[in-house]
């Protein structure tokens, strides 16, 4: 399917954009979102651009009781001359459909939700906000639809993408986090939907981040849930240690998120000859580390914040500091080259950008 | 809080009922349904019943995307003295608060959201099917409704209560069904939402439901998620084996649903005294026990189909058999007692029904 049989109906009534050096996370949304439908007769159907608005569904509707739904986050920037630039957004499409597959969703077309992507920030191009720091945070998701109350997976599903002009996730820059290593609760299991992009995940989550909050902590540490051992996540970002001049990462294990930012790190470690290894690793083995000074540095990394370096973390009533507290050499160094990157103010040797055509007229269709 | 908070829009527009001895399961509501709204400055307020109608959420509505959402199934009997029953519907109230807890939702009212419960059951009252294994299903559900992308409780949120006159669970009747046990995927786990009736568990349950499927079984036999070994629910629904005339059932530990069903049959076999025991029960064991002569039978516990007897096993390519297929005796007994309880044809030692006085008349509010 080609980008035309993306279907453009244009408001007739454009909102006041906000001011782009005043952005917060996820709160405005564009003028227009893009829609498909899923039925057992005609696949995944219908894919337009319409004007932003509410969705009209049945109490009934299979998302409000046995959560069926995905979803990915990334991010377009506007260069300085005026390109429009997304990153990776195909890996992003990618892992959509292996979320869908866990969830029992229907495939849909890559090809086709780019090109309706693509055209949807067309539409909508002049909400990408162009101040240092902010981006356009784009919201691909998909949910059950049916109004049937049977646990089986719905015979409908609505595919939606949604953009909303965000500032930088954490207001007061990238400075390092207090992080609490979480001994109670678990995020997910081998055999569960840990590596899907699934709202049940975020949701069981919550708890132990509310915890976590009242103790003065930003986040949580998640730890394996057979063993409550070996590192998995931290908050809802992939982790990342330094170890004695050698970085390592929990290995994908089926209840990790595949991070499209942890695989781009791991590239552009080895890019720069920078030892990285993908294994386990135990809270005792990253505590003896610490112990021996060879527990350098540690960040998460994400869509949302890029990189988000740890400063503190609190485990067993041991207070684990790291690198002062402050942010280190390589996180610093990894967070300015991948905005570069994806802002296009550095070379994209890896071929990561995708640049977004914005001088094709989009014309509404008549149909 | 009381009865008379809880205001009432009757619907101008009644739906032609379905015929009460054609109905399948959860795919026909009722003309009403009860709405609350939660907001940080009023907390819960603003109950009320109104004609059931679509929802209208932002695309943004967090449901959508980090799933917090929490639910109950429960049922409404009409007797042959036209009496309306409910079968311990404060259960309900208090677990969907406990799912509250767990899901970082804010507790709501029981008294008051069960006194809008009868209120509604009153107005739909001609709904509730009066015919020999039908019943008027109640699904109260309460999600996240803040249109907003940040990793983070909702402040906002809905209560609902809708209702669907259903035929029997299993439109075959109460026959053994063959069970897989999963070797592979995973339920939940200890520290995880296991124990509440959140949406998640049930989108991450439908895709080792959709393997069984294909190889011929009804529903799986889960495990747990750290050993793999130890028996935790079948499909949504507690489990049961009778074992050399004693009963057990896997103990509450975390990650299984405190079923009201599995509560009911505990205290109902305690009161028929014979030995009931709630404890861990690994693979290995039951396999031992059908091996020796031991496993008598075998059955899940839900609101929806009350008891399910299984009939075949399947485990590590060894089938066992129980009590050659067939509905066991002790099945049986409890099935016609608890629906005999909750239809009201039966005496009911236990206080665990309701009555629903249908009587009063439900003027419509003009507010």
């Amino acid at each position: 399917m080609t980008n035309s049989v993306v279907q453009v109906e244009k408001t007739l009534n454009p909102k006041m954009k906000p001011a782009f050096d005043q952005l917060s996370f996820g709160t405005v949304f564009t003028d227009h979102m893009f829609t498909m439908e899923y039925t057992e007769e005609q696949g995944w159907h219908d894919p337009k651009i319409v004007p932003y608005e509410p969705i009209l569904l049945d109490p009934a509707a299979m998302v409000f009781h046995y959560g069926q739904t995905v979803f990915e986050g990334l991010k377009a920037y506007v260069t300085e001359d005026e390109e429009v630039l997304l990153f990776r957004p195909e890996e992003n499409m990618k892992r959509l459909n292996r979320s869908n597959d866990r969830l029992c969703i229907p495939a849909f077309d890559e090809e086709l939700a780019l090109s309706g992507l693509r055209k949807l920030i067309q539409v909508d191009k002049d909400w990408i906000p162009n101040i240092e720091g902010t981006s356009l945070y784009i919201r691909p998701f998909i949910f059950a639809t049916q109004p049937y109350l049977g646990v089986a997976p719905s015979k409908t599903y609505r595919f939606m993408i949604i953009l909303s002009p965000v500032g930088a996730y954490y207001k007061e820059g990238i400075n390092p986090v207090k992080i609490a290593v979480e001994s109670e609760f678990v995020r997910a299991v081998t055999g569960g939907t840990g590596s899907a992009k699934t709202a049940g995940n975020y949701a069981g989550a919550m708890k132990a981040q509310e915890v976590a909050e009242a103790k003065g902590y930003s986040q949580v540490l998640w730890l394996d849930g057979k063993e409550h051992r070996y590192i998995e996540e931290v908050g809802a970002m992939n982790v990342f240690f330094k170890l004695n001049g050698e970085v390592v990462t929990p290995e994908l294990n089926g209840s990790i998120l595949e991070g499209i930012t942890r695989k781009s790190v791991i590239e552009l470690l080895q890019h720069w000859d920078i030892p990285i290894t993908e294994r386990k690793i135990s809270m005792e083995e990253l505590y003896e580390a610490y112990q021996s000074g060879k527990l350098e540095e540690a960040f998460g990394t994400g869509t949302a914040a890029v990189i988000s370096p740890i400063g503190e973390l609190y485990w067993n009533d041991k207070k684990i500091t790291i690198n002062n507290g402050e942010i280190g050499e390589l996180a610093q160094r990894v967070y300015d080259t991948m905005t570069g990157i994806q802002t296009g103010r550095t070379e994209d040797p890896f071929g990561w950008r995708m640049t977004v055509d914005i001088d094709t007229a989009v014309a509404p269709s008549h149909n």
